[in-house]
């Protein structure tokens, strides 16, 4: 396998650019030192450790943590496990690193404590799972592939519909019934989610105490007929912790897709607010090729659920790429249906970022006999400060990791970057 | 106000007709007896109470509360009210029928509590609120509502988006500390939900103690290498009371749309198990016309909520009546997007049904002056048995019911039925 010219990594700002990348070839020419045949297993997973602002220091940990979550996926692609659970295997590792937003780790809401959010979807039966605002549970994302294992077997007892979405209380106790163990809330709490929780808490006291000051005193100016009050309210800092929800997409060597997303949620929100990584169609979306989709799609978002949900993000950039030129058709998504979108006109400043694939089918002509192979390619892009992916395919030794920033002096949540590749994956088990 | 011939109320079952009904047209002909400007407010209701099985003996309850909702929605509208109050107005009504599936008399879950999912969707602001599995709340609405109304007023302190969509005891805690009076579940229980309950769960217990006793069976005649058992467990009957979630859309007289949806959820449902009603894109969806879309659109479904959830049926429905003939398009949406829906691809039987409004401003040119009029067509398709709705314009005394059904010999969840009409409402507030 080989990494062709990542030629769609070109950061982007403003309105959509008039140039177009040409469409990578559904044939590209074999190169030197690509492998043929191998007998190896075939697959390719990218992931995010979301869109948020990731500074120098944290840079590090968020990429070993994108490696090994690379690394669980091609472990279980390797083993011949379907996309479904390669997918599932990278989320784990993700949700289980203290330094992200999901699992152990996550922001802590308004209440002190962690509620998550986690959704699964496998794109060649096109069965979903999600749980929302769940607590006592290590690991979210498994509780959402369980629920969409257990809807693909059928109906429940007396032709019952099987749930594909639980929320709270219930989800937990559906998840322990199904033999997921109970986590204490305090053991997924971190030193540093502890502390973020305490200095938000103190920045919300004194804005909301500022606010309530600055209204009486406009009351009192205004029934004096005065005015020219200036908003005393302490502004937030960017809280670096709040948007790094994680995902990944898979495709495996029988050219399956899934996606799946995993959140903490945003920091300080209230006790039962679910965002967009349980909501269908906005944290994930996988779709095998059928008649009228000519490639198969994966994706997951990350970033401000409010907005990921109002724009149905996921789903909107899986139609995107479905055209012929998938970079120019996320970018113009990404800019009319996301920054620009009516349904966030009321907002300033827009959140997110999305990790895609689309891969088609391929055969490769050239002796000593006909390959079939996958062509895959994938992006990402964001309009927050910047966004952590890794991605590695089944017949690689090793993930590639990388911090996508917006360029220098881009205005975040008002212009966005864009980066990818496209890599051969051949052997491809038909 | 007149109503013009429905001449769209043709049930249809299988594929998609080949004949097409021709488009309305844009500026009707002033007909007798229809009002001009009369300086009354203007405005158009549709509410259902739920796709399922409506008998004889209900129907007189069903057509009654749709009655009395469309009265509500329009004495709102006559007070000067926007679509996104007057669809609040009109789903309380419907939320407090104890014969409805929604608020007072919604179905008991497995542990025999009340659980409602309800949103609501403004066409002008694009904003949605929604709660899910919801206790303790009479008008779960209200709350979707209240979520909406605070969603528009901004952030919150310290710069926190407000959430849009709250689930379980947080959502309850929220409805309170915003003034929203709680009810004890046990006051929204009726004789009927309660008599429900008791016979399901029976059922539900000989259904796995026959589906256990005939894996047993099984097992035991494997081993002797027999064959041939017949699974005995008791098919469920038709639970009338199970999918008669509610819903209404609405257009004010300022031309603006809004849809609100409201459900107790499954029969036996899972604690925490959330439905369509609460999923953006899948319960309700409001739209008004923009540059890209020349028409205003609202939807409001009903059904299973696992089946509208995955095929994002309100959404579907609202790009379907953007197209020139809508009647014609909503059929096929209905067809190719629900029942042969490719993420149903698993189910026999694909139950659900919705309440489509699409309307746009055109001037009547006739003596003595120029009028701005609003022309409405409205449509109702289900896959059920039978789907109750009701209707009315604020230029009307009463209420127009109806329960549309299968034609004869058609199979619910195979078939699908598809009815409405246009009007034209006149004297618009520019």
């Amino acid at each position: 396998m080989h990494w062709m010219t990542p030629d769609v990594a070109r950061p982007r700002r403003g309105s959509p650019p008039t140039s177009r990348t040409s469409p990578p070839p559904r044939r590209p020419p074999r190169r030197d030192g690509e492998q043929g045949p191998s007998g190896h297993a075939v697959g390719f997973v990218l992931v995010h450790a979301g869109a948020g602002y990731h500074s120098e220091s944290k840079a590090k940990e968020y990429k070993h943590v994108c490696k090994r979550a690379c690394q669980r996926a091609v472990e279980k692609l390797k083993a011949g496990a379907m996309a479904v659970d390669a997918v599932t295997a990278a989320l784990v590792e993700l949700e289980d690193s203290p330094f992200t937003n999901a699992g152990t780790g996550s922001n802590l809401n308004l209440s002190g404590e962690i509620e998550c959010d986690a959704s699964i979807m496998d794109g060649k039966s096109l069965h979903f799972g999600a749980v929302g605002a769940l607590s006592g549970i290590k690991n979210p994302v498994l509780v959402a592939n369980r629920l969409l294992q257990e809807a693909q077997k059928g109906k429940l007892s007396a032709g019952r519909i099987p749930p594909c979405f639980l929320v709270g209380k219930g989800a937990y106790h559906w998840a322990v019934h199904h033999g997921i163990p109970p986590c204490p809330s305090d053991k997924m709490a971190t030193k540093f989610s502890l502390s973020a929780y305490k200095r938000n808490k103190r920045k919300m006291e004194l804005a909301e105490k500022a606010e309530s000051e600055y209204k009486q005193a406009k009351k009192r100016r205004q029934s004096s007929e005065n005015g020219g009050l200036v908003d005393p309210a302490p502004q937030p800092d960017d809280d670096s912790g709040s948007l790094d929800t994680v995902g990944a997409i898979v495709v495996d060597g029988e050219g399956n897709v899934a996606a799946a997303v995993s959140s903490g949620g945003l920091a300080m929100k209230h006790p039962g607010r679910v965002g967009q990584a349980a909501h269908y169609g906005c944290g994930c979306w996988a779709e095998n090729a059928w008649n009228l989709n000519p490639y198969s799609t994966a994706v997951s978002t990350s970033g401000c659920g409010e907005h990921l949900v109002r724009t149905m993000l996921a789903r909107e950039c899986s139609t995107a790429v479905q055209s012929e030129d998938a970079h120019q058709n996320l970018l113009e998504t990404m800019q009319n249906k996301f920054i620009s979108s009516p349904f966030l006109a009321s907002e300033d400043c827009v959140l997110g970022g999305v990790i895609v694939l689309r891969c088609c089918k391929c055969v490769d002509t050239q002796p000593p006999q006909d390959i079939q192979a996958l062509l895959v390619e994938f992006l990402w892009s964001h309009t927050t400060e910047s966004m952590c992916v890794g991605y590695m395919s089944a017949q690689d030794g090793k993930a590639k990791t990388h911090i996508s920033r917006l360029p220098a002096g881009a205005v975040a949540g008002q212009s966005l970057a864009i980066e990818g590749g496209v890599c051969r994956l051949g052997n491809l088990v038909d």
